[in-house]
């Protein structure tokens, strides 16, 4: 740390110098992001709450009541109006949870966990963590996992099985309905980490099965700092009911309120009243009108792929399109880091994937089309 | 989830009523909390990096760069140039990365953590995840560690000992140079948490050594978002050096940067910003002026409490003072919550705990003490 004072105007030029420099979601080229520019809405609802910490939901008591007005809205949104839970750090926090929840409610000395082999690396992170041993069913011709094969890797020490709604590498819906029934018939936890799609799926014209009202389904990952334009921190936990909870409480010996669920202590407050401001300002009409606006690009960018016979890895389900050069994806990924278009290589794959977010317009699809046919010479 | 959208203007007025409504450091009279209004350029720093995501370290560069000049200047600070580290959602995630680090690092199948009796619930919660056993050592009659305690319990089990610069509870802090040789001789992990003390004991007139000049020490967690004034989340971990880092990596599959260290993926840049505009703008002149009033205000309420003979726990050490009622010093809490002054009772200690933080002024101090003369009919 420097020894002396800098005037916070020289200190704030020097941060805008460097802010005009950085990534930027408004030139359409961020196409590798799950996340996106928040809805205003969710900027100026942040900067009101600015101070709240929600570590403290005694202290903190109106946001506290934003907290559960939030919960209830998505839980009413999910098919369990009972459901209970948290707005957390992100979708790693509330995967965590539901494995940590899992675990605590079994009592198994060497603890697995069924996962897709297409589960988001937090899951990994999670068993890590937890010390539980991931067990990895293998995905089908779709890229979904393969429910006969889920079936047959459970067994006395399962004390969860994990399905994904909308994975982060393709956006596959994995057979929740299948998991379901599974989860069911051997009395085990079904965790749906929707954490991409939980704010998605509900809002399309094809309907997937994926929410609470499958009975098996114990909690879910939904995370309103990615489809829900609300700002980071901003992820999302639901359990079926709130019996769940003591298998995650903490005491809290000098805070008002005596217990905490969440792993964060401090938490912010702002966070939530984003989250509250955007579900109240889009309602279900307004996610839907967003959610079809990316679905009729990701159909645009699909055309214009196929125009040029650039092969897909399958047909989107949500909004996110994984497609392979001719020659080389790896180069062709890096050419276009190069240009300044922001994609993602999958290297398991062998895949550029990109996610057309509320950023993504129609005239950055056609302008990525032109500069991707340049490239490969089409 | 409602159905309909709300006009943007109809759910901002909504909040501002309840934003109105809820609890606001400039009234001086929350004594119980650890964060504070954060500094003005924290908050503006936030509004112009609102959108990055240090999820994606390769997409944001820029607030990458600002990170990697935070944790420097933190190295600094805490005299290890070379640490290494990350700005992460608090305390908790940076105390669990700690004992994340030490587990992995070693490769004892029943792994113990030696905690001294005032650590912050947090280890607490982290030795519940990650499945290790906490040693429990005792207080001296100052509240401190018994350092010949925590050798006694250290045995080939012990994976890690912690020790706290500036305990939650008291604000006392342990004999970190005493703990420093205990586990320079077992070769064993020492932890120091000083979330709360890291941005203090370095701007006080008497010497405490508590970081990495002590050779035993091997990690560090110091929290912006408590007397750093910048805003939550932001907590700090720093990690002696690089090499650590291996025990807490993640692969990251589909993001550009190719590994992860932080518990949270999708992490906020502006809060990085944030931690970043606060450093510049104050450096260690503008911390010690902080500081230092924080001390005298500190100073001002012992020496009124003293007047009216309410007893101290013991003589503070940093910003924080215990006491009790002379008749029940419950009751006396929660009238003072009934009078909107809200104040930590430590049930353990049988004490009230107040915080000088930066928002308590002299005349809030002076305010307090009549409100407690009345209740108590001094």
């Amino acid at each position: 740390m420097q020894t002396k004072a800098t005037p916070p105007k020289v200190v704030l030029l020097d941060l805008r110098k460097r802010q005009a420099k950085e990534t930027n979601y408004e030139t359409g080229k961020v196409l590798c992001s799950m996340c996106t520019k928040p809805h205003i809405v969710a900027k100026k609802a942040h900067e009101l709450f600015f101070e709240s910490n929600l570590g403290d939901p005694r202290l903190f008591q109106e946001t506290a009541q934003l907290e559960r007005e939030v919960i209830a809205q998505l839980g009413n949104l999910l098919h369990q109006k009972s459901a209970t839970g948290f707005i957390v750090s992100g979708g790693t926090e509330a995967n965590m949870l539901a494995l940590l929840t899992a675990r605590n409610a079994s009592n198994i000395s060497s603890p697995e966990v069924v996962l897709p082999d297409s589960a988001h690396f937090s899951l990994q992170k999670a068993c890590n963590l937890l010390n539980l041993k991931p067990v990895i069913a293998s995905l089908d011709e779709s890229y979904i996992v393969k429910p006969l094969e889920v079936e047959k890797l459970v067994n006395k020490n399962t004390i969860a099985i994990v399905g994904t709604a909308g994975t982060s590498e393709l956006g596959t819906i994995d057979p929740i309905h299948k998991l379901s029934e599974i989860a069911v018939q051997h009395k085990v936890h079904l965790h749906v980490d929707a954490a991409f799609g939980g704010l998605i799926i509900p809002f399309l014209k094809t309907t997937y099965p994926f929410d609470f009202q499958l009975q098996g389904v114990s909690s879910m990952t939904v995370d309103p700092h990615k489809m829900g334009m609300s700002v980071i921190p901003g992820g999302g936990i639901l359990f079926r009911n709130s019996e769940m909870l003591q298998y995650i409480k903490t005491e809290t010996p000098y805070i008002s309120a005596k217990s905490q669920y969440t792993f964060v202590g401090t938490r912010s407050g702002a966070s939530i009243a984003s989250v509250w401001a955007v579900f109240k300002t889009l309602g279900k009409a307004g996610f839907t009108e967003i959610v079809e606006q990316c679905v009729k690009n990701t159909g645009l960018l699909v055309k214009e792929l196929k125009k040029y016979s650039l092969s897909l890895l399958c047909q989107p389900t949500l909004n996110i399109v994984s497609f392979r050069s001719n020659k080389n994806t790896n180069r062709l990924s890096e050419t276009l880091w190069r240009k300044g278009w922001f994609v993602s290589y999958i290297p398991r794959y062998d895949c550029i994937r990109i996610i057309i977010m509320p950023h993504v317009k129609k005239k950055h699809v056609l302008k990525f089309i032109e500069v991707v046919k340049e490239i490969e010479m089409l």
